[in-house]
């Protein structure tokens, strides 16, 4: 894999180059107008893109009255990868410039397992996708993780559910192995800058993204950009106390939400369900697998398990007046629910959720407030990824 | 008065001025090095704004070995109106362009009387700051009113308690009568970066600014800008519902943060306490005044009074377990607690605060967390008020 070491130089070509990105080939004309630089300086600032290979030209756009504008775009052959490291498997997908998933790997693997481990699995997919004719020339790779992060050291925070990574140079080891500069952050960030990109939020500067995985987490995008707050843990609402009772979190304290609604708790008090005999779907579902899961609910809710939906509508309306509250706080443009266990509950889950959340947040907040279910899925991640590291390479600071 | 209608014409005028402005009077040396400007692109830039009358000389700096370095610093004639618009009373100060306040009055008049008494008053104020001697070239002005602003057009947005006020034209009745660029906001947003143009915060990129008066409201900042929303209602922290039960808010809903803890809940229950008998410090001062306030609760809980430390406790939790959920949320990097109500309860209303968030929020999010009380007092209004107006005219776009 070669290393491609070239940035912008200035704030111009940082701008003409975000702008190809996020609007694709466009004519010089365009882009003179949307960048306020003259023609002249316009051209000066494209050639020296264009020949330190960022920047291809494209043809010619259509008359526009007078001479034919020549068409400009990213480079053709710029790859970026995303990196998606989750609690029990990792994913890794090359996009090209404009963040396009040009092919995408997946390998079960528990991150327990520690960063040797899982970074091995990691390289021997880059390896795999190298092969393939992808990925040779790699301006950039981003990596999201299932823990804190701190950003500016691309390094794990004391990480709750990945014992061994705390302090591990993730982005150091992959910058060598992968011979390519590259960015560190938490797997809820990227997710949500991912959505910003290429999901339902596209058009939206202010974005909350709800994570219900194995636990709850929150991605928050402000003017385009994640907020990661004072010290990196901004939108970690999984430990908001909610109740002043309620089962023991696996952080130690009570009441936290996660405890009371994320994959973790469904699976419990779907057992629990199961072996009080509230429930015969869940409790034969049991006896035959030996253990449940917040998938086994998500099913047995769409079968009419009635104490499957109540588990359902329950964590709905807990998650829901959490968010409530945090809505009128906030005032997003949108918000995306996504994650494994959000993506199997579906719409039982969102609705329940906004039926909460209109009810109880303000209502100039929620007038012109959609609350979506993510249609990226699993490549929310990846394209996130992707896109955190081309913010940072196509940048002349 | 006489209009300045100058501003600057590119980014890099705009980044001086703004650094002159938060950084003082500065070497040309120095000025150089902190915008990544060569010695002769500073020089055209900072002769070009001297020239429009925006920067001034101020001598020759200390030897740094070489020749001396001209000390340059914005226009010493440079003034900035900041208006703070309350329920009750109106505040008028004129600045410096660094915001210093040259001088401040006040004037008590109820927002109820609408636009046209209350803008009258604001104006009289502005005259009589002129024909002291100040004012005279005033650069813009800025408006804080107690409700929802459109910060784009200039005008209120159904404000709860300022009848008549609704989308009345604010920014441009009084930017044709001051004859200067007009802003105006939510009084707890210029309030917020008044705190962080010269309060306590000071240094923090991320702030939260929690207002509690007749009713409770929050400002954000996010990397030294107001945070306002999707549309415009961010922070309205007053009606976030905190319990499903409890008394009825003004708003009309059932267990809104406001209707448990804020001005006019301290009144009301202090008033309740005096008439079944709870306390005999507050029935004797409700027989005195015919009526109590939150000031007289402030004094009771001074004085030892039970009922009233208990109402201030009660409060004080109420606010910090909502204020909890938030910081673990938001992450801010300071928290400052300001407004009437609370100057006047203090150092107990904090401790409660400070008890309950430190104990309920994220350790990684309080683990260096400032949670203090406003220094600014009823200039940080007038102060936000005046730098917001300054954010607008020292911009060139």
């Amino acid at each position: 894999m070669r290393q491609v070491t070239v940035r912008p130089e200035n704030a111009h070509q940082t701008e003409l180059l975000r702008l190809l990105r996020d609007e694709g080939p466009v004519s010089r004309a365009e882009l003179g107008e949307a960048v306020h630089l003259s023609r002249s300086k316009l051209a000066v600032e494209l050639d020296r893109l264009t020949e330190i290979g960022l920047v291809d030209s494209r043809g010619l756009a259509a008359s526009r009255g007078g001479r034919r504008s020549g068409i400009v775009g990213l480079a053709s052959g710029l790859r970026f990868l995303g990196i998606d490291i989750g609690a029990t498997s990792v994913d890794v997908a090359v996009t090209d410039a404009r963040m396009v998933v040009l092919e995408q790997l997946s390998e079960p693997i528990d991150v327990r397992h520690g960063p040797d481990a899982v970074l091995a699995v990691v390289l021997e997919l880059v390896g795999k996708i190298r092969s393939g004719g992808n990925a040779v020339d790699v301006h950039g790779a981003g990596v999201g993780v299932p823990g804190p992060v701190s950003f500016r050291d691309g390094v794990p925070v004391a990480p709750p559910i990945m014992p061994g990574w705390n302090q591990f140079p993730v982005r150091s080891v992959l910058s060598q192995h992968l011979d390519c500069p590259v960015v560190v952050d938490n797997d809820v960030n990227i997710m949500a800058l991912g959505e910003m990109h290429a999901g339902l939020a596209r058009s939206v500067d202010d974005l909350l993204f709800v994570k219900v995985g194995t636990g709850v987490g929150c991605g928050i995008v402000v003017d385009g950009q994640v907020y990661r707050g004072a010290s990196g843990s901004a939108g970690d609402i999984g430990h908001i106390r909610i109740d002043d009772e309620g089962p023991v979190c696996s952080c130690g304290n009570v009441g936290c939400l996660e405890a009371h609604f994320s994959g973790a708790a469904l699976a419990r008090d779907a057992t629990e369900a199961a072996r009080a005999g509230r429930s015969d779907w869940l409790a034969d579902r049991l006896a035959a697998a030996g253990s449940l899961t917040s998938a086994d609910v998500a099913v047995a809710a769409a079968n009419g398990d009635q104490a499957s939906v109540e588990l359902v509508r329950d964590g709905g309306r807990r998650l829901g007046l959490l968010l409530a509250g945090l809505v009128s706080f906030f005032n997003p443009g949108m918000v995306v629910l996504g994650g494994g266990v959000a993506a199997g509950l579906g719409h039982p889950l969102l609705a329940e959720l906004r039926s909460v959340v209109y009810r109880r947040s303000l209502p100039l907040a929620t007038g012109n407030l959609p609350i979506v279910l993510s249609e990226l899925g699993a490549q929310a991640g990846v394209i996130g990824a992707a896109r955190m590291a081309s913010d940072s390479v196509l940048s002349h600071d």
